[in-house]
C-alpha cells in the first residue's frame, strides 16, 4: 500500500494518491512521509496538501519530529492553525517538547489562548513524570446523573475525547469520585444513577508519579486507561494505553542501552549523527578502560608467577568470567524490573546463584580439563591451576552479578548499569588475581 | 492493602478479611494467595473459600501457574467447575498448555462438552502464534442492523465478552465485513445502519501469524483489539490488548536473556529451579569457553612476539574492543526488533559506525597514550603500538556488531544471538593478532 502510493506520487496521479491515502491507517501515511521525507522534500508538502485537512492533521501526530519540523517549516500559518485546532493535548505537548525553540515559538503564536495556557501548564510536569504524558481529552460528570443522561451527555462531548471507554465521576470541587465504564453504562437500564453503579476503588496516578511505574500498574491491572490526580486528589487528566505502550517501549531500549554502557537517548539510531552517537558512547568506554588498569598492574606485578603456557589461558578465563556475570545479572535486572525480584530476596537469589555457579564451574572444568589433557597437552599442573581458576571466578563472577544489581537498586541507583561491561572489569581483576594466588601456590 | 489482609487472616478475622477482599482489584487478591503460598498453603485454601465464588473465579486467572495447580489439587469437583465455567477461553488454554497432564485430566473431565471442543482447536495453534492468545469472547453482528438494533445485541450478549470496545461485523459465512467500534455505535443515530458505519480497511492477523509481529502492530496503530482470521478470512477470534502487553514483556525479557547467552525461559527467575537455570546457561557458556580456544592459540603461538610490557594490556585492549563492539550490536538488535533499522539499512549504518569508531578509537587512544607516558611509563614504542591495536580493534569491534545482527536477521536467524558475548569472542581474537601484527612488524 505505502509503495504503491509512492508510486502513484511518482507518476504525479494525483486523485489516485488521494483516494488511496483515504483508505489508509494514518500511521501507515505518515509512513509514507518519512520515505518521502528521506528523498525528495518538496513531493511530502506536496502530499500533504492533497490530503483532507482532517486526515492531515490526524497523520501529524504520528509523524516523527524531524518531518512534522520540515512540513511546519514548509505550509502558512492558516494551515498550521488547523492542525493545532484538531491535535490532542498530549500530541500537542509531546510535539513542543521535541521541537526547536523557533518553531515553538511559531506553534505557541498560532495555538489558541485556552490552548496556551493548557500547554503551559502540561510543560512544568517533570519528564518521564505521569503528568508529562496525560491528556485532558477524558469524559466526566457528576453522580447524581442516570445513565440515560450520562450517555447524552457522551453523545454530546465525547467526539471530541481521546477514550470514552471508561467515564469519570466526579464532585463539585473536581474531586475524583468513581469511574464507570461505557461498557457498565450500556449494559444498565437507562434509570439508574450513576453513582450506585461505579466502581469507587480506583486504581490511578498522581501526576508526579514515575511513567514507568504508571506501565507497571497497566499491566498488571489489565487497565486501558487510568485517570492522574493532583495531591489533592482532584482530576487533571487521563493516561491512556497507547502512550503506556510506547512507555514501555522507550524504558525498554533504555535498559538495554544502559547495560550496553551507552547513555540513552531517545531519537532512532538511523536519525543519530554520528557526534551524538560518539558523546553517548565515549564516556563509559573511557571509564572502563581507565578500570582495566588494574588487570595491567596485576600482570605487571605478577609477570614472574605466570608461566607463558598460563598466559595464554588468560583471554578464555576472563571471557567465561565475563559471560557468566553478565548471565545472572542480566536476568536479576530483568527481574527487577518487572518487578519479579524485590531487595528482601537478596538472600534467596544468592543462594541460588551460589549453587548454578558450582555446577556451571564444575562442568566447565571438567570439558577444560579434558580439553587441556587431550588437545593442548599442558601438563596435569597446568591444567589443574586453570580449572580451579575457572571455578572460582565463575563462583565469584555469579555472586557479584548476582549482589551488585539488588545492591544498588536498593540505594537508589539504576541496577541496568550494573550490568556486562561493569561486571566485566570487576570480574577480570578478581579471576588474574586468583589465578596468580593459585599458581604462586601450587608451582 | 495485601499486608493488611495477610494480618487480618492471622488474627482469624475472617469477616474483616472477605470485606477487605471484596474492596480489592482481583490482581492484588492474586498477590495475597501468591505470599500465602509460599507460607502456608492451608490459609490459602481457607481465603479461596472466604471469596465469594465469581470473585474466587476472577482471581484465578490472575494467579501464577503454581498457585493455580496447588488450589486445584486442593478443591472439589464442583468447586472447579464453578471457576472453570467463569473463566474467559484465552485463560483457559493459558491453564491447560502450563498445568501437569494429570491436572490437565481433570480440567478437561470438568469442563462443558462444548468448552472442551473450543479448547482442543484452540491448542492447536502453535506456541507464540496469533491464535494461541486469542479468545474466543467477541461480539458480532450482520451489517444490515441498524445500530440500535446492534446497541441491544450487545446488551444481551456482552456481559460475558471480554471487550465490547470494538464489535465485529461478519457475513452469513462468518467471514470477516467490517468493525465498528461501542464509540461510534453511541456517537451515531439508533437508525443508522451498521453498514453505513463500520470500518472496511481492517488490521487483522491470521491465527498463524507470529504473536511479537502482531504486538508491533498493535503498537503502531494504537488499537485495544485486533481480529484474528483463519486463510479463508473468516473470523475466529480477537487479540485484546492486555495480552498483547504480557506478549511484548515477555518477547523483550527473551531477547535480553538471548543478548546475555542464556536459553530463554518463560518462568519467573525465583520459581527456576537450580538445575534448570543450569540447563539454560551452561550449553552457551561451554560454547563462548571452546571458542576462546583461539585466542589461547594465538598466544602460545606468538608468545616470542609479545613481550611482558605488551602482554600487561591484553585484557585492557579484549574489554574496549568488547564493549565497543557490544555497544554497536545492542543498539542495532533493539533497532531490528523496533522496526526502525532494516536491512537495506545495511551501508547506512556500517558507514556511521565506521566514522563513529574512528572518533572514539581515536578518543580512546589519545587519552590511553598520555596515561602510558606518562604514569605507566613503558616507553614511546610500546604506547604507540598499544594505541594503534586501540584504533584498529575499536573499528573491528564495531563494524562486527553492526554487521553480525543485520546478516543474521537476513539469513534467518534471531539477530539477539550475536549480542555481547558472541562479538567479544570473535574480536578477542581479532584483537590479539593485530595486536601481534603490529608489534612484530615495528619492534
Amino acid at each position: 500500500m505505502i509503495e504503491q502510493v509512492l508510486q502513484l506520487l511518482k507518476e504525479r496521479k494525483y486523485a489516485e494518491v488521494k483516494a488511496a491515502a483515504l483508505k489508509m491507517h494514518y500511521a501507515d501515511i505518515a509512513e509514507v512521509f518519512e520515505r518521502l521525507d528521506a528523498e525528495d522534500k518538496e513531493s511530502a508538502l506536496l502530499f500533504f496538501r492533497l490530503l483532507p485537512k482532517e486526515v492531515a492533521a490526524e497523520t501529524f501526530a504520528y509523524m516523527e519530529p524531524e518531518i512534522q519540523e520540515h512540513i511546519i517549516g514548509a505550509i502558512t500559518d492558516q494551515e498550521l492553525r488547523y492542525i493545532l485546532d484538531d491535535m490532542y493535548l498530549d500530541d500537542y505537548v509531546d510535539l513542543i517538547e521535541e521541537m526547536p525553540a523557533n518553531v515553538v515559538k511559531r506553534v505557541l503564536r498560532n495555538s489558541s489562548g485556552e490552548n496556551r495556557k493548557l500547554i503551559n501548564q502540561y510543560l512544568q510536569y517533570p519528564e518521564d513524570s505521569a503528568g508529562s504524558i496525560m491528556t485532558n481529552e477524558y469524559v466526566y460528570f457528576k453522580q447524581t446523573l442516570t445513565v440515560g443522561q450520562a450517555l447524552d451527555e457522551i453523545r454530546k462531548t465525547g467526539i471530541d475525547k481521546e477514550t470514552i471507554n471508561n467515564c469519570y465521576v466526579i464532585d463539585n470541587q473536581h474531586h475524583l469520585d468513581g469511574v464507570v465504564g461505557l461498557r457498565e453504562l450500556i449494559l444498565a437500564a437507562p434509570e439508574t444513577v450513576v453513582g450506585t453503579i461505579m466502581r469507587t476503588h480506583i486504581i490511578c496516578a498522581n501526576t508526579y508519579d514515575d511513567q514507568e511505574q504508571v506501565a507497571q500498574l497497566f499491566s498488571k491491572y489489565d487497565m486501558l486507561s487510568m485517570p492522574v490526580v493532583d495531591n489533592e486528589n482532584r482530576l487533571v487528566g487521563i493516561i491512556t494505553i497507547d502512550d503506556v505502550m510506547d512507555v514501555l517501549q522507550e524504558e525498554t531500549t533504555e535498559d538495554m542501552e544502559k547495560m550496553a554502557a551507552i547513555t540513552p537517548s531517545d531519537k532512532p539510531y538511523l536519525r543519530t549523527g554520528v557526534w551524538e552517537l560518539w558523546r553517548s558512547r565515549i564516556p563509559w568506554l573511557l571509564l572502563l578502560m581507565v578500570s582495566a588498569t588494574f588487570t595491567s598492574m596485576i600482570l605487571m606485578r605478577f609477570e614472574q608467577a605466570l608461566s607463558t603456557a598460563l598466559v595464554a589461558f588468560i583471554p578464555m578465563l576472563m571471557d567465561t568470567g565475563g559471560n557468566s556475570g553478565s548471565q545472572t545479572s542480566v536476568t536479576i535486572i530483568r527481574g527487577l524490573s518487572l518487578g519479579d525480584i524485590e531487595f528482601r530476596d537478596l538472600f534467596r537469589v544468592l543462594w541460588k546463584e551460589v549453587r548454578v555457579a558450582v555446577l556451571c564451574g564444575v562442568t566447565l572444568a571438567i570439558c577444560n580439563f579434558a580439553k587441556l589433557m587431550l588437545f593442548d597437552r599442558v601438563g596435569v599442573m597446568v591444567s589443574l591451576v586453570v580449572c580451579s581458576t575457572l571455578v572460582c571466578t565463575v563462583l565469584f563472577a555469579k555472586v557479584v552479578g548476582g549482589a551488585l544489581p539488588m545492591l544498588a537498586k536498593r540505594i537508589g541507583f539504576d541496577p541496568a548499569v550494573m550490568a556486562s561491561p561493569f561486571i566485566t572489569t570487576i570480574v577480570d581483576a578478581a579471576s588474574l588475581l586468583i589465578y596468580v594466588k593459585i599458581s604462586l601456590s601450587v608451582m
